[in-house]
């Protein structure tokens, strides 16, 4: 009982998995470059394999970046691409303040209910937080460890298939728990690193007048850029309530205050 | 039932969270300096944003500074200046004893009742605290640790939006949780470092007469100040019960004597 | 029904507080000199100002001496002489086995209790004991440091004013808790350091005949002196059922033989 | 109750034994060179041993390797081959989540339905995930290891026979765990280190054409080669998936992007 | 209950503390020195102390030794000639297997009982077992650690008085964990460490005789002795069993053996 | 009920005492050399204290030797002939996934039933086993030792008499954790260490023909030899599933692969 009340509380917290995929893109993908074509290219390659091969009926991918890159972002867009019969997200926001058992319990209901399905797809979310890892120490859930160290190898039952897609900001984490290689493939996910990559967003977001637009591109341009597009979309909602006389520069220093450009 | 004596057990323990804000603003906010009003600042704008942009729908801000510098207290007047629908105060003080279990649980709660409210506001108070740190060992609920992490970083159901602000005087520990990287915002809260600023509160309070204002001014003039608000409303109540005759000069030495300014 | 039986086996134990307080003045307080009048004025300050002022109705002082330098007889003393209508010894005394999860009720139920009278005392008696605090490690008890970190910072409720005089011969090790600075004053209690207090004592105790205690003195006299008045009481309990003749230099040898004067 | 529940749980998670033995083996033998046929020849060796002596009616072998070198498909083709009355695979697949308590219940009961049969052969997969270790501490099951040592010793009753063969890939953290020296032989399975082990391979899925293969072993022939064949087949069956032209070079480029073999 | 049962545990294990304190007596204190003689005499000044001093009610002694000097038989001793109402002997024998919780309930009530006595005597025996104390790391249980610091300061209620006899052989972990300052005095129970105090006991134990004795104090004179009693017990407990012929001989040879003599 | 169930559990796993003594002899005693016999007699005089002495009620003895060396079994050759009307084998394979609280009361059950009979006598076999040492830390279990160093000194009540005799390889752990000093004697069990005693078990085992041992006889003359006669009587059971022609050689060859003589 206090399992399936446990069960219970895990579906019913933010709605079905399909709205939670939802609400992860709720904030879109926007294409700023070749960095991000890649990873869904790849991920179309993960989704396929799964598919077709009959030898490889388990398919592992990890994502991994910066915090902020947009790994959960993608992985949820090549999830809803593949659209598999059954889909589920894996996220620590659904566990919170669970203990690790109770943890491996909602993990372990999650594999079992793809292992029914002839054609899964899990997402791993935030891998690091899955396990409550602290580098003081370094702390962490051994039991969570274990029990994702032998789902991850697990080969599903006759006839089922099934995609693994893991994020993670603690790729060196992973590697020294001897995680890293128990995957099939290590995407990286960028962050926006050049001018042309930062100007493609602020086109896309709409916020900026065209005039705007080109002021922060000459004062970018030739600027060392580095910050993940969860940040970049803040900031941009910050200067959408900038009053809008003088907006573009303050706009630039704000990405200055933040480290985004060089100054 | 436990959780339900707990949760009782919690809200009764000193009246609502509208009159704790009340007692924790009991002795006012006084406008000391620049850095009192550009605290106040920033926080308007968050909770400006929190209210008009539906693209970031969670805003975070962390107040941190030294042990008495009036984080507190700024907190609950910017939460009480905002005067959003619903308000808590989630501090150490009211889960006293409770093990990171029922503290999670306690923790989680409020969040919960939070997500129910179309504008919400949550005072982290303490967060070290909250987080059972001791400098020895250090040892600290990694449970509640990574519950906050994970609520940090929660978006909130559609059509929800949160404002969650932070007390800490332990920077560099969050820092070091990797916790730092999660706000939005942080906030410096300063003490007071002026002779002015000092002779500022003392004219707030209004123990002194203005011959003793004036006195302990020159006394102070030039020398090196430093103390939180907080110690110093101490000591000026102390001094509120000393005779008369010779107080302005006692209180200079005791100012002294505690190391408020320099000798 | 646990708590409950616990309350009453705490309330049991001994005897009411009172009576507890009477104990631990059983052998009075002797005036051996300045340190000893100085802390009970000390003492007084604490006890005006809880009364009077409404800005700070939570006062805290620490009382911190080498083990055996009358800590505990003079927080007793104090609280006695303040004569609050709420005063508790909360000690490990009346702890003894219990896990810090009832260490903690209890210690709370102390508090709850002095929070509904309008004026209290309470004595935190010996710190390190209530902490379970041991220098092999070093180990404690978490879950009550955090308890009294708290408790030393939460402003009563309304109305309710509290003073709060804490012990400890451990000073170094409160400092590394960040506890030390919690309190709002921090006094020493001295150990006998000079020959003429040792005498007063002596004087006071009438173990010894006039002809006796001068003997001790021309003894003792500009020797270095060092011990606590508990020690000191129990070797003039030990003179008190030696055989008169020769008692005197008996008694000069056993406080050579145990490092109170300088041989 | 909870350890009949348990029990079913093991039982039914994924069919019985002897069908488990046969998806390890799904993906079959491929006799790629003389490192597979001594292992199997050892493990004759060790089933005879058991059947034949009274004198050494417990039989102990360890398949220790790097990680996806075959030692688990090769424990179960040892053990298919011998076709004992009792065959049970001891496998942190059908423990995942479980505490220490319930994963030596779930072990020893096994060994005890092991001793009731006559003649009996158990695969304990994986020791190092049974011990749920990890390098971080290091951190393990002690309660585990300690059965494990007991169990890999204790005689089983008169009239009874037991094969143990355990696989690992840790034979470091074993010896480490003085559990290497308790086994009665451990025997190495190799990871595919020649150019014409792996064209044996590649003959052998059938997925390139006899030119493809040829090309192949041009390329790689005389080049440091190393991979364990559970690798090399997933890589060739995603060679299976692309164009047929330039796949042989493309399959080149990936065996060196893997490091299979060098560049 | 379980508390119940526990104390029926502990009562009926070997009879009452009366026969215990037989028990231990069952070989005996033989005369063989001085120090024999003194630690008797500490332990009456002690005795003598608690039962008239009313300033003191509370007297605690440790007897401190290497392991087999006698400690616990000369513990039994005092208290059996004190004779007091109340005597109860405090023993890892009678707590075997107790977590650390049953054994301070265990201590907790041997006090409580003490407490309801005018005048009571309570063993400590063996220190370093009751606090589970180990080398490695090192361990031991805090909670009987802290109840026993507690304990061993506690006045006993107005017109109680007790009397503390502890023992150790681990004088220097007691000092690590600021336990040996509590006691009023530490007594130094010696070993025998000279040929005579050796030949006293052989005298004594009347196993050889009158010439045999004159070999063995020929054979030993003016070389380094150094044996606790209770090992030599054992050792002419062996003896008694040789053949009489060359028995003293045999009997040197075997303490030269076991370093008793030097050789 | 749990404890009732764990007892009948020990007492059915193997079936009785007596029947494991047996089944620790199935493969004979053989008399190798001078130390198997010292050995014996060392139990024997152990067994005749025990029977004889009334003042010594209680004799302990350690067998100590590497593993393999023939500990366990030599321990029950010598209980066997004492014949004493109580006998208990305490060994992990009793005890397997108890946690050390279920340990501790297994042991303790043991002690109680014997401190029942008037003359008993108790094998602890592979101490480090029932302790759950692992070397990595180290870990144990520190209740179960604080219990073993309790027992091994504790004297049985009046009238009884207790030999207890243990076995370990890893004496230098018990002298760490203090209990090597706690037994009456610490006897050697040695390997086999020349060609003479490597023969002398060949001629017994009686697998090769004379010719045969002649020849190894040769083979081993003058080289170095090591090997625990567990560890023999294996080599030589696989020697007699050999093919008879070139057994002799083979037989060689293969102690020479093991280490067993110098190659
Ligand atoms: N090209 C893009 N790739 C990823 N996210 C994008 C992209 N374009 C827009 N976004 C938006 O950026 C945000 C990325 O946030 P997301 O939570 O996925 O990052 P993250 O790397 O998982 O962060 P964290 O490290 O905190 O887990 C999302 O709101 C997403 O809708
Ligand atoms: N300008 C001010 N800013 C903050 N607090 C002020 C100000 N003026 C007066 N106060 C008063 O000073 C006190 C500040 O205490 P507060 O508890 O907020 O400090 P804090 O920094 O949170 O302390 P701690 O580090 O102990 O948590 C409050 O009583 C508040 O009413
Ligand atoms: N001037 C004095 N100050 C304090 N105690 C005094 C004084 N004169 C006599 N006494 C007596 O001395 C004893 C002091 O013991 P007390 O337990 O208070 O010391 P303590 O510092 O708390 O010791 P500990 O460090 O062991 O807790 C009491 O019995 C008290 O009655
Ligand atoms: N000669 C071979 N030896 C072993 N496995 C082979 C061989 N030929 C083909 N295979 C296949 O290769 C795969 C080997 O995977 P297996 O799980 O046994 O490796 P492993 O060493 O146990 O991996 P891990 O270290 O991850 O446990 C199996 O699918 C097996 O069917
Ligand atoms: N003078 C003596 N002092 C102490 N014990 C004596 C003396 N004479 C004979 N004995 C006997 O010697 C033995 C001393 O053993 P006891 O257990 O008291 O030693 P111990 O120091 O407590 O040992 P351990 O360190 O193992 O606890 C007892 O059997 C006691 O009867
Ligand atoms: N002289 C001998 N001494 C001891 N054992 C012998 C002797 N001769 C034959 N044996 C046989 O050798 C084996 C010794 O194994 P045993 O389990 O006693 O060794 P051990 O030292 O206890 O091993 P471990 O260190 O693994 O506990 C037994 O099967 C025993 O019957
Ligand atoms: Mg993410
Ligand atoms: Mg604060
Ligand atoms: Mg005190
Ligand atoms: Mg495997
Ligand atoms: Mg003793
Ligand atoms: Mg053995």
């Amino acid at each position: 009982d206090f399992m399936h009340a446990l069960q219970n509380d895990v579906k019913s917290a933010f709605g079905s998995s399909k709205e939670q995929l939802e609400e992860l893109l709720a904030n879109g993908i926007i294409s700023w470059g070749e960095p991000v074509k890649r990873v869904l290219e790849d991920g179309d390659l993960a989704v396929a394999q799964t598919k077709s091969s009959d030898k490889t009926p388990l398919v592992t991918m990890l994502l991994e970046g910066t915090p902020g890159a947009g790994k959960t972002a993608l992985a949820a867009k090549i999830t809803k691409l593949a659209d598999f019969p059954f889909t589920k997200l894996c996220s620590p926001g659904n566990m919170i303040g669970f203990h690790e058992s109770a943890k491996c319990q909602a993990i372990k209901k999650i594999f079992d209910d793809a292992y029914k399905s002839p054609l899964s797809c899990i997402i791993l979310d935030d891998v690091e937080r899955l396990l409550d890892y602290v580098p003081i120490g370094p702390r962490f859930s051994n039991l969570v460890l274990q029990a994702l160290l032998v789902l991850l190898k697990k080969r599903p039952p006759a006839g089922r298939k099934l995609l693994i897609i893991a994020t993670t900001s603690r790729k060196d984490v992973l590697l020294e728990m001897e995680m890293l290689s128990v995957f099939n493939t290590v995407v990286h996910v960028s962050s926006i690193s050049t001018s042309d990559q930062l100007i493609s967003v602020l086109d896309n977001t709409e916020v900026f007048t065209k005039h705007e637009v080109e002021y922060i591109q000459k004062k970018s341009h030739g600027k060392r850029v580095f910050v993940g597009i969860k940040k970049l979309l803040v900031l941009i909602e910050m200067a959408r309530q900038m009053d809008e006389k003088g907006r573009a520069n303050k706009f630039v220093e704000l990405l200055e205050d933040e480290g985004v450009i060089e100054m």
